[in-house]
């Protein structure tokens, strides 16, 4: 069974304060790791700059949570997937992907995807257009208030995807009672690269009626 | 047409200093990519920190390749794709994993995963299993020397994957042409979670003789 932490005492005002501190955090160590995979600085600067860095951690891991950051919930319900790899903005791994959603429930995001995503050379590795597909199909798969995971999920590699600006889409194709079917694609610049189908599944424990 | 940057000059010997001068690098930024999503201290102390991450990546920044890593290869025929997200040395969102080759051919690896990683609370975010899983069969669609390249691929999630200690191994199960059949899975310390089967292509320009 999976624990959502519910954080009684959070308002979306309060979250809003936390996020200005703690986003911009997150934005900077997003620009150290692009910056570490391309630098070449000579060996003393690197030995400097890391030193640099492991003072940094120390002073952060001062007053930290234990674990894993979790998806927490404000008394006004809000979530806060701060930590998730592909939308959290209090992740360095996440791009971070922004998930909007239209009028016909179509969920899209439009990104940028540079060196710490690359697979083969100027290229997004594969795996890293599986994350977002798999991410921004579950999206598509939830209403919002039911939380699904993935059952199977399949994508056809059409090309190479560029590295630069990207879009993802998905939508639900159908329901067909626990089984959401969902279907999407990933872009860039000159087109669809990557197609994705999945099966969401409701899981058991948020089947019935809510807590 | 993917460019492989070959890189002439470099022998195994300054590959391996290489190595020790950017590796720990990455390996210091992977710990504050950790300890940026389970901060707890305050604003200002928040403010500090950013301001010298930014100061060190400044400095990263003074002397940096144009664009992405790429793969180079050494004039030994070394490969170095010490920017990729799944296995790559240099970059602070791999893990890095280390992949691992049987006699049978079969490819493994054991690694951790922690927060940067998660999903569902305390569990591996789906898509990140994909990223690990579409890499791991593509390492055993490869003969090492025929650079191959996803096709389809599908992964059945059994159940959701605990963060920790984790292990994947994949292995090729036919070849038919240019199309080779692999199959796979993702583990945590009570057994499979993750089930995958990919078809891997060989290029078109990499089918012929040499260049």
């Amino acid at each position: 069974m999976l624990e959502f932490t519910h954080i009684g005492d959070v308002t979306s005002d309060e979250l809003d304060r936390m996020r200005a501190v703690y986003e911009p955090l997150a934005e900077s160590v997003r620009a150290l790791v692009d910056a570490t995979i391309r630098t070449e600085v000579d060996a003393d600067e690197v030995a400097a700059v890391k030193a640099e860095i492991d003072a940094a951690t120390a002073r952060l891991r001062a007053k930290q949570i234990d674990g894993a950051f979790g998806v927490r919930y404000t008394s006004d319900g809000e979530s806060m997937a701060w930590g998730n790899p592909v939308v959290g903005v209090g992740n360095p791994i996440a791009p971070p992907v922004v998930i909007r959603r239209d009028d016909a429930g179509r969920v899209y995001t439009d990104f940028e995807m540079g060196a710490p995503y690359e697979g083969p050379p100027g290229h997004v590795h594969g795996g890293i257009s599986a994350l977002v597909l798999d991410h921004v199909l579950g999206e598509a798969a939830t209403d919002g208030t039911m939380p699904r995971f993935t059952g199977t999920i399949t994508m056809r590699y059409l090309r190479p995807t560029r590295l630069g600006r990207l879009h993802a889409e998905a939508q639900t194709d159908r329901v067909e009672g626990v089984k959401t079917f969902v279907v999407g694609h990933l872009a860039d610049d000159e087109g669809i690269t990557v197609e994705a189908e999945g099966v969401f599944i409701t899981p058991k424990w948020a089947r019935g009626e809510g807590e």
